[in-house]
């Protein structure tokens, strides 16, 4: 982008002023600088991280963002502000589980391909609801595998199918977070790891399970933050739009 | 594949025993159980970990690998161990900094796409080089983009068309492992990062470069194990594969 | 201080008691010691750390201070407690981001030279407006170039010049705590980092954050403890009193 | 045994100075106390742990062993000082994996029972060879199941029955540390987990399987410390003693 | 089990479909797939994990598990999910201290071989009776010797007869977890060590207990989790059950 | 006590059954077992710790107490609770503080004599109190030097000549943990150091003042857990007695 | 520095071609970019981080650098890799304790003012040298403070004088790491703490010392890594050369 | 001593100039400074620790103490140094298991009082006899009780009565460190317990044995560093002093 606008200001077309605005491609509201081209730049838009923001202040974003986007999401927001948010915002939907806020101007269609969610228990849910909702508001058709963990194998084997279906799989697990490696040993297409935080004593909020999974003996294993849904979906989304475009984002 | 084998069973093209067999599907060395349908069921051959084997046993086991696939890799092997299998296998090569010994049937054809090693420092060329040579040897076509560390962002934005052009980037990065937070910002395909354990104090061996990875606020950035080369490369070389065949492994 | 009082002692004008009340130069409230000479030993009046004091503690402390300094700063204070002790001094100023409780004699008259206040993301506020506060209590003038994460390189390069304009910065970031190292490859003045506690999982809190900035590999930054926005301050206003009175404290 | 010494004291049958020597059921050299009473107290003689002895001391422990026991086992202890004692001792077995020095005064009769030593990786042998040498000098049958970790499930699978047919498994792993919890879903007998230090990076000495193991989702799974092949083997032998003499040890 | 299934197929007493729905032997409610071979496959019934469940959620499952089983155990369940769960099932028993809901189709007949559940401390009753209760759920007797810590080792030898008498202990204990060493040197059946998180300052929620408990000098100790009462208890009895039918579960 | 009881015993003086009765020296209230013997034995009363327990337990327990001892202490107990015992026992004195419940049968006579309880901050108060309250109620005279932390140097060594005339200090402090190593160059006798979790961010709950106390350059600095007042102030009684007594305890 | 690209390119005294070149303002000798701008945007030149680099590429970059500088500095150099240097540039000077191979095209004049290197202990004077000869190089006048821990306080306050009168002090400790909380509160001016690896137990490796100066209770002290007398003294640097010109770097 | 030199300053017989002198109480060597006024101040004279010293700088200062003191003690001192200063010293005595180098002009006449130094395992000896040899050059008596870990109760109640004879005990044990927390039950007098880094696996260097005796359930235990015989041989010496000479050292 930088060697555009040199290229654009030698050739007359732009003002060094004008470049320096092209840098300049977010909105700046005081207490926030939303990014605009970040869907030009990175193939999605701005999604906002709920967390430690006020209500009126993701009312404020989200509003800013449907204007310029063809889908809105909301991470880590609590009932109360989606509330709020939805009083203006009626066609948002809340995800009580993925405590998600989303709004999509039109449902995909339906594919063949999909990222498969994959996750290891009950407990997991949440986790896996945030990293389902995240790559469904981005446009990709998923479908779900839960409550498959290692400790009854059967019913992993049982669903083995529609995991190595998937282009990309994102797998959930906490406690002692094997479920990566004995997947990573039965598929061949990247699996994106997500620790949760789910356990108690030596489970350190997630630290046995994120050690485990950068651990794996089975390759094609990647690895994102604890409980970091989203990004597991995001890092997928990429992956898929990738394969499915056949070639550069 | 296990239901394919109750298929057969069933149809009584394949006897219970012979069922039992092809699960069996490794070679018994008694040491060590080669996994010769690996290729098959993974999309790339097993790959050799050389550290803690002797070289007698590196070498009976990349003897036994290349009767039957195209390419053999073994990682950390030290230069005495490699000397000693190229005694036998002559047309192995040593990478010295990868500490890597390599064996190609036909080097791959040059093509436009590739997957781009990038990485901060001359202190992090031994885990790139494990990366870029892995990559190569799975037939990958790779570009070096070395030292563009973030303090000297210049070396990094005047190197970035060519970073931007990979269909996905292994980034490899030490000390306080920021580069693929500022790369995720300026490149859309996905990054796989690779902390690795060059510092000192508080670095603890890795583990600073590894937290900051995890908590990268750019999307589209996922981790792997600390100086874990062979793995970034190998995640890398599964989405290339997907991306140019246009689908499923 | 010692050897003057030695010194004094020995010339008569001082009995070895009076030296002795000397040494004691603070005022015993019972539950704290009060300590009306560090201006004149350290350049700045006594910071009041509000955390674990009573409101009515606080109020009697601000009291004695504000009677013989021209600025008093109460830092992590709860709006309730500000209340309580607005209601004595009700021109106390208090900040419900920042969580800070102020008082200045007289607001500083505004010249040319400044400290930067830099932070990455809109939750590093808290931490961000601590350092202002700090810095404008002590009679600094700090410009606050906020919300520029290294995630979008275009919002930190738009806002460069300032942040070289200034004669020290306070470098604001959590999660993956990158800004100070790229900040550092670009400004030559010195910078104080702050790592926030901001983030999850594998941030525990603020360790990826300050492990990353003590790691990093641009010279010229120097770190303070998690979210410790006020010692930031207290350490830039140190340099920039320095540089602009041209000497010695 | 203190009851018995008060009972026989109160009796007459034994005097107070007796009862005290009693007590010191040791052989005092010095540098060491050996307990020769072990055996009646624990069930098994007292084994040797070779680390931090020199090749004199380990030789004067063993000879006094050896006169009154039916067999002995030296832990971590290297070829040259196997070497020195085999000179006086040379019915003295080393094993050059498991790094043990063992005597047994005749050979365990082959048995239908068994105990299982699973192990997932070809670097965790020396540690799964300890615990299996530890068994057999305890008089323990032993099976021996290698190199079936998670990655290649249908290794695991085509062995499962032998390790089904175990009294008590104990199964070693390094890396992620997943086994036990996968072979926990699958065999209904006890399992000793016993983590090693195989690996790099993230897999901080062990940490990581140890944590996996502790928080196994699998029930009947309990854990031993990092590399302790010894400690893992000594409970199993406990467990099948019981077993299979239908009580009390 | 697979095994079986491949004999059933080719007999052709099974088709291919049917063995499918073999593997899938649990019952599929939605949030979570209830295991129904599990007593079968593992010699228990599944128990269920209440914290993070809803008492909706806890209901269903715990009414589907009763009528195929003969008993049933929820653990880390509060009152008030217990309490509603009871209004439907009012047979069902809470402890308050251990945070079970439990019930029993037919008390456990009273016999001469028991677990001892032995523990350190009073702050580490709840930990103690969860695994008291789970094995009694499980039908297994238990004796309780409470408050027996090492600092006043007089109490602990004052009831170490009826620890010896145990065919299994269960030793619980907090702070510096010192007591299964101790109990280690005085008995030679297995015994399993819950450490638990009872302690302040550096006993870092249990991690002292843990790290005492891994490396007892004393054999026949092997560890669980952190306040892992259930899992020490399920060890036990898979131990007991093993000892009192003289071979295979 | 044990060779007592095995040579009165051998006399005839103390039957088997008898003997056994001794070693029972506690009153068993079911969930505890209370230590009556405690002050024969170890020189002090037991002490309560009131966290973890509810008020009737305290109260119960408290009440067995104070009908064979002199003084009863309880730490960690809240307002709540030390107002329902108090209803039963008036003459019991709550300090807010210190968070403890103590009564003394009768007040120490004023000695010259005293133990030294020093604290940095104004925030570590309530963990020195905690330590003052212990060492009263076990009858030891005591001072208190508070906030003489080592950023104000002058403020120690105001007092100093006070804390050399203590027979032993108990020296409290939390962020850095540096007033024991100051201390520890300033004054002979011993220093018992307590550090405190005050402090945010790099603190760690007390990790960084408990790191530094142990590895204080000063000689004759001991340290207990991290605010553990009341253990602080029970070692310093012991060593007072000793001193005071001129001997054995 | 973009913008002055942007405004000449727009000016058409630059090509966008040359405008390129101008941002790669660093030789690439293959292995190593080296930045010969650096002096010029960061106001020193490179320094040579000597660590994991062969000798013979020390060289190459040494020769290059000399060229278009007045000083080198390699730091954490062998004393071979030293020798082999110092045969071709035979006026580089090594230091042995700093493990520095230096060289100054002129020595500086000296001038009254200076930055103070204080160090505790004759164990941390290799890290305290580093900073000094680092300091040196950079043209900045030194005074050297060394063993003046804190547990000999009558050391320090004997040479308190000289520390005051230096711009800004760089303070070097290893164990507790006291010295900077007591220093900063006896100067005024600025000081750069350094945590050494020195010490032994839970010193592990630096972090009690880091931790105790991040936890300064002292304000004016910010930290860098451990060991890293380099950062130290060229944030000291910084800082005096900015107060000695009066203003911008 | 402050107060000392202002009384006398002021009374005129110390000017201010010998005043200053008086606090430079050391032997300024360059690269240390000797202090001789310690065992004016701290009542014993300073201990050299050998680590990371020359062999001819600790000569230089042995030969400077030895001139005026009674005894002299070099720490963690190798064979080859001790060598070569017994060279010039051939009075000194080298233990070989403590790695101390020690000479005392004058042995202490036996008395009936005693330090006891009792350790856990034949591997904690180093750290046990360095605690003893500290201790006699100090001039306390020593009794040696080794081997008595708790695992093998009787080993240690056989030797209790020689342990509760002395004034006070140094515990030194490693693995889970319990041996401190069973004495501490079992004797009145105080314990200094230490910490060995002894062990493997999830020792963690010593973290077990630390965390234990930190979180020790009995009282009148006190910590020090890990492996720290010294101190805690100088901690128990100060007491012994303190006791045997009736009041203020």
């Amino acid at each position: 982008m930088i060697d555009d606008i040199l290229e654009q200001v030698q050739k007359g077309s732009l003002t060094a002023a004008e470049a320096k605005k092209k840098l300049a491609s977010y909105e700046n509201l005081g207490f926030v600088k939303i990014d605009h081209h970040r869907k030009r730049r990175q193939g999605f838009p701005e999604i906002v991280f709920g967390e430690g923001k006020t209500a009126e202040q993701i009312l404020t974003i989200v509003q800013s963002l449907r204007t310029r986007n063809d889908s809105v999401l909301v991470t880590r927001i609590s009932r109360d502000k989606a509330v709020f948010v939805q009083k203006e915002c009626s066609d948002f939907e809340y995800n009580e589980i993925a405590r998600t806020l989303a709004w999509v101007r039109e449902k995909p269609k339906s594919v063949d391909s999909y990222i498969a969610i994959v996750c290891a228990g009950t407990s997991d849910l949440s986790v896996a609801e945030e990293a389902a909702v995240t790559a469904e508001t981005l446009g990709i058709p998923v479908r779900r595998i839960y409550d498959v963990g290692v400790a009854g194998l059967h019913r992993l084997l049982d669903n083995i199918d529609e995991i190595r279906g998937a282009t990309v799989s994102v797998c959930v697990a906490g406690m002692e977070g094997a479920l990566p490696s004995v997947l990573g040993g039965l598929v061949t297409n990247p699996i994106i790891a997500v620790p949760t935080s789910i356990g108690y004593g030596a489970n350190f909020n997630g630290l046995s399970a994120l050690l485990s999974m950068l651990n794996s003996c089975a390759s094609g294993v990647s690895v994102v933050n604890i409980d970091n849904g989203f990004g597991a979906a995001y890092n997928a989304a990429i992956i898929y739009k990738l394969v499915h475009k056949g070639g550069q984002l």
